[in-house]
Parts: structure tokens; C-alpha cells; sequence
């Protein structure tokens, strides 16, 4: 199947992913704000697909979708007996490594996956009663993976809450709202529940390009909710931090080091520094899916390098010359630069590489 | 007249305006680099308005152009006595000062040709040979200050191009080429003549949103004269100057204050807070015109705010929802960020205040 047109169906507002008895539905983030359009997918590899070519994108919502896949994957796999299943449920899931490198969460969701098969592949299991248990057991966990991170999320949003003042402003960059994780975002979480606590919050938008996740996205999703807010360009991220009375920036991650050094789209280092520089607090909100403890530092972090073309064009119309661009997708925010990183299960300060660790402990 | 379709008329390669018989002529930077496309103005409110609205851009273009205006305007005039055409030219100058208030070379130009005027139209002028001669010299002074403008970028060039290394990359911001000077440029003027002569440069270009000078005029400025080019995305500046073997930023000025502070085009302030954090060297090259030396520092420097529409749409497509957006279309860089500023009449560092008033009084 194609990832064009597929019957539509709508979600909850700003819900980017569902499961459903028909397949995992879709909403088509490239395609907003201009078009809502969902698509369902029945095939393991459409989902894969629709992660790598960025349908759905966002750190924990690729976790999501990741668990998805391996759910949909398993559940109308033809396997026969269990070595056959756990067979396939190999191809599936290094399927589903192979479309996007920075996020850990898609590693961490297909690695719980792997482990709850095998917890749930008990030898008695064998025979179809016993392989029916399992697909449908799979589908259990992808449904409350997702609950887990609409949880996290609420979790994530109240810690920051308390971290932000009455009245004030806040930078964010991309979007690190409900699209990017299935509940209600972390960074745009936190607002949210500052917001619904009576605080007065505006927002500062980058408009994040190439992408413009934050124009096309955190615009939308702030705007629905009516969340007062005001479109910045990149570059005017400095400007802003220097002389727009913000009181603090939160954004996302896509994977954290043991460290705390953190990678996030592109341009969050640009923000962490010049938000030091001008005395403004940096704080990471991520769920405990994006914390990387078996890396010591962001230098081991792969960074995605996507096409030239995303740079060279935009909506299809080329806005430079023939040039050479370059498109790493994210950068590398060295701990230092953050204030605090804020989970489901606290907030964590330096020096990070106890104080994360002893969230991770947490229970 | 209106600013579309006038006849064409070649100029050099990437040279923004020319005084001809018919007008003054000028390349519409707008539509770079999809389109090559001349205008011939023939009254000076015409000129007021390409400046106004971007036909032609770059601090010492305006000048250039404010300059052509001023001689337009008197050219043109029915003026019939010295008083009547006086009182024209302070009509001609208001409406030319009205454009844009950042670059100060628009106001330095004009506030030289009022000069200039007087000091021509001794009362001995008066009478048609008198008048006659006296717009004929205005015209020659405007042809003298676009030769000015090329003389100075020469030397600012060779002065630059010592500072960069036999083999090196370079960060610009924005486009300080050839179309924003009528020279060979000021940063790229600095890039011109290093690789004039036999050092192997090549150029990192921020597309400089939201008006992509970056992608649509110095990647083509670049591109026309073989120079290796990578365009990135604004928000790429921090991780190509942590990772990316930048040898200095060279950037163009708008307005340089008494003690060094700089604005330039949006974004610079970030470029040059992102350098020092990882030890690159950020210059600032710039013509004497662009020294402001009536005000003390940055902060009286008037940032011009463009319209929210050039922020939310791209080439006529909206490209967010209808939110609220702000358009500051220049920064201040405070002097302690800067390496050194090129002129014409060498480079100045640090103690900013002592080391330009010197290079004004120099002669």
C-alpha cells in the first residue's frame, strides 16, 4: 500500500496516531496545517515507511508507532508455530530500526517488544490458542505503551509547570506537543498544564526549518487550543532571548545521553547557548524512554542526515541556485547548557549522570 | 510607474544598479535567483520605493541607490530657480530617508549630497547654465559614489582575505555580495579576493530567512563564480560552528555604533555569540559609510520591523496557520563578540571606540 489516500479517520484533535481494529491510523503531519489527512495502515512495513518518511515524527510518538508496527506486524503475521512468529517478529522489528537512527525511543519500544514476546512466548504457548494469546497479548502492550506515554506526558507537563512563573513568555522549538508524542506533548505539555493552572503563558515559535515543524505544527496545535502565540524565524531566535522578556525555553529530545547531554532537532543547541548567554533557563522535557544510559556523552549520538532537497526546496518550489546544502536533522545540546531535564518521574539537575540514573531507579 | 516589467536592460554580472541615460537601472533582487529581471527608473519616488521594497538591499547598495535617487530627482526637476530646486531636493531627500531606517548608509549618502548640493549651488549657479550644471554634477557625484563603493570593497577584500587561512571555511550570514554593495561585495568581497588570490575557501551560507538572501543571492553570487558553496538552514549555524572546521564568519553591517556594536541582518547576534562559544573569529566587514559614529552604542540603533506576511508565507504560500508573526529584520551584535571590523581604511579592533574614530580621521 501506498501512503496516499487511505480512508480517513478522525482522531481525537491533535492526536497523531491510534490503533484501531482496521490498522494503525495516521494523521499525515506533512500535510499540515493546510490538510488533515489520516491514513490506516495493515502492513508493518507502511508504518515503517510512514516513521522514515515523517507521517508521524517526534520522539515518543515514533516510539509509539514503533510498538504499533510490531504489534500490527505480529498480529497478522501467517506464522504458524512460535519459531516461525519469532521468526518474523526478527524481520519486523529490524524493519522497523532501519528508518530513523537519533530517536531512542524507536529502539527502546522495539526492544521492550522483543523482551514481552519472549516473556509471553512461554514454551506451553505453543500450538494456535497459544500463538492467538500472543498476537493479541502484542496488541495489549502497543495500547498501553501508548497510554504510558499520554501519562508521562501529563506527569512531564506539571513538573514543568511549577518551573515556569504567573505570567510569562516561553521559547520552545519544533514541536514538542501532542503530535510529537500521543498525549499531550512534553515541551507543549508543560504549557498546556501551566495554561489549565491559571498561568498566563505566551509562546515564542520558531518555525524550525527545513521542516518547519514549528510553523506548520506548534503554530497549529497552540492555536487550537488557543494558546497565545508568536511565529519567529530561526534567526530570530537570539533577538528574542536577548531582548523579548522570555522566561524560559523548553523543548524536546529525541535521545539523552547518560551525561544529559541531549539531541533534539536541529537548532536546539543554537537555542541552549544563546539562552545562557542572556541568563534565560533551558529546560529538556522528555519522557524516561529518551534517556540513552548505555551512552556516555552526546558524541556517541548518531545523527540522521536527511536529503539536500528538504533544504533546497520548499513545498516543492526550489528556493536557491543548483547548490550543494547539507541536512543534519539534529544537533547535540551539551549538558551545561541545560537547567533541567524534567521526566515523568521528576525533574533531574546536574550533575545529571547521578541524578538521571537515579530517576531511571525510581519506581 | 510601477516597480513590474520594465524594460531590461543588461547590467554586468551580479551588478545590482547602473546609472544609464535612460535611468537608473537595477536588477530585481526579489526575484533572484529563479529570475534576471531589470528595471529602468525613471523618477525618483520610483527609486524610493525599489529601496522600500527590496529591489535592491544591502546597506552600501541603498546608499548607491539613495545616492542615484538624489541625482535622479534633481536631474529630472522643473525646477526653474536655485530656490525652487532646493526646495525639491529636501522633498526628494524626505521621501528618500522614509524607506528603510536601519542601513545608515541610505542617511549618509543622502545627508552627502545635501552637501554637495550647497556647496555647488553658489549663488553664481543661479540661472539655467547655472542649474543645469548643478544637476549634471550631481549626477557625476553619484556615478563618483558607486565608483567609491567598488574601490572600497577592493580594499576591504585585500584587507580580509589576511585574515583567513591558505585553505579554509568560511560562515557568512546574509548576502554581503556584490548586489549588496555595486562592488565585489564586503564579506564576499573578503571571500573574492582570498580565493584571487590561490587560497582554497569554501562557504557555509545560511539561507537567512525569512527573505532567503542567503539561498537566493550569495549561493548564486557563489555559484556564478565557481565558489564552493554548502547551504545550510539558520538554525545549522550552532552545530557547523561545534562541528564543522569553520575558519571565521565574515558578515556584512547596517549600521555600526561609536563602540563597535554592530546590526546587521537578523540572526547575526546568534552567529556571533555561537562563534566565540566554539572559538571561531567573527568579523565584520563594512565600508566607513556604515560607521554611525553620532550614537554611542547598539542600542540606539533603530530596527527596521518588516511584515508578519513575509514570515508566514513563502513565495505567495502560507506556510503556517493564521497566527500572529514578528519580523525584526535586523540584530545588534555587541562589539565584545567582535574580532575585528574591515574597512577601507584597514581593520579595526578592540577598543572599538578609539580604533574607528582613528580610521575616520585617517585619510
Amino acid at each position: 500500500m501506498n501512503v496516499a489516500s487511505q480512508g480517513e479517520k478522525r482522531l481525537r484533535s491533535v492526536e497523531p496516531i491510534r490503533w484501531t481494529a482496521e490498522g494503525v491510523v495516521m494523521l499525515d503531519q506533512r500535510r499540515l496545517p493546510g490538510e488533515v489527512v489520516y491514513h490506516t495502515y495493515t502492513d508493518y512495513r507502511e508504518v515503517a515507511k510512514a516513521i522514515k518518511d515523517m507521517v508521524i515524527r517526534g520522539a515518543p510518538a515514533i516510539g509509539v508507532a514503533a510498538g504499533m508496527g510490531v504489534a500490527l506486524g505480529v498480529e497478522r503475521s501467517n506464522a504458524q508455530t512460535l519459531p516461525e512468529l519469532r521468526a518474523e517478529l526478527a524481520t519486523i522489528c529490524d524493519t522497523l530500526a532501519r528508518t530513523r537512527p537519533t530517536a531512542v525511543d524507536l529502539f527502546w519500544a522495539i526492544e521492550r517488544f522483543k523482551k514481552r514476546f519472549e516473556e509471553l512466548a512461554a514454551p506451553a504457548k505453543d500450538g494456535a490458542a497459544g500463538l492467538a494469546g500472543l498476537r493479541a497479548s502484542m496488541v495489549t502492550e502497543a495500547q498501553e505503551l501508548h497510554q504510558e506515554r499520554r501519562e508521562a506526558d501529563e506527569r512531564i507537563g506539571k513538573f514543568g509547570a511549577e518551573l515556569l512563573p504567573r505570567t510569562g513568555r516561553v521559547m520552545t522549538q519544533c514541536n514538542a506537543g501532542a503530535l510529537a508524542t500521543g498525549g499531550i506533548g512534553t515541551a507543549l505539555g508543560v504549557i498546556r498544564k501551566a495554561v489549565e493552572a491559571g498561568q498566563r503563558i505566551d509562546v515564542l515559535v520558531p518555525e524550525t526549518r527545513p521542516y518547519l515543524q514549528g510553523a506548520r505544527l506548534t503554530a497549529w496545535e497552540l492555536h487550537q487550543d488557543q494558546i497565545p502565540l508568536t511565529l519567529i524565524t530561526d534567526n530570530m531566535v537570539g533577538h528574542f532571548l536577548k531582548t523579548g522578556g522570555v522566561s524560559a525555553v523548553f523543548v524536546g529530545a529525541d535521545r539523552i545521553a547518560r551525561n544529559g547531554d541531549t539531541a533534539n532537532k536541529i537548532g536546539t543547541y543554537g537555542i541552549a547557548v544563546l539562552a545562557r548567554e542572556n541568563n534565560v533557563p533551558f529546560y529538556v522535557a522528555a519522557p524516561i524512554s529518551t534517556l540513552d544510559l548505555s551512552i556516555s556523552s552526546g558524541e556517541e549520538i548518531p545523527i540522521e542526515e536527511r536529503s539536500e532537497e528538504e533544504v533546497t526546496h520548499l513545498g516543492g518550489m526550489r528556493i536557491s541556485p543548483d547548490v550543494r546544502a547539507a541536512h543534519p536533522a539534529f544537533d547535540v545540546t551539551p549538558a551545561r547548557f541545560i537547567a533541567a531535564i524534567i521526566t515523568e518521574r521528576g525533574v533531574a539537575r546536574a550533575p545529571y549522570e547521578k541524578n538521571l540514573q537515579n530517576l531511571v531507579e525510581k519506581t
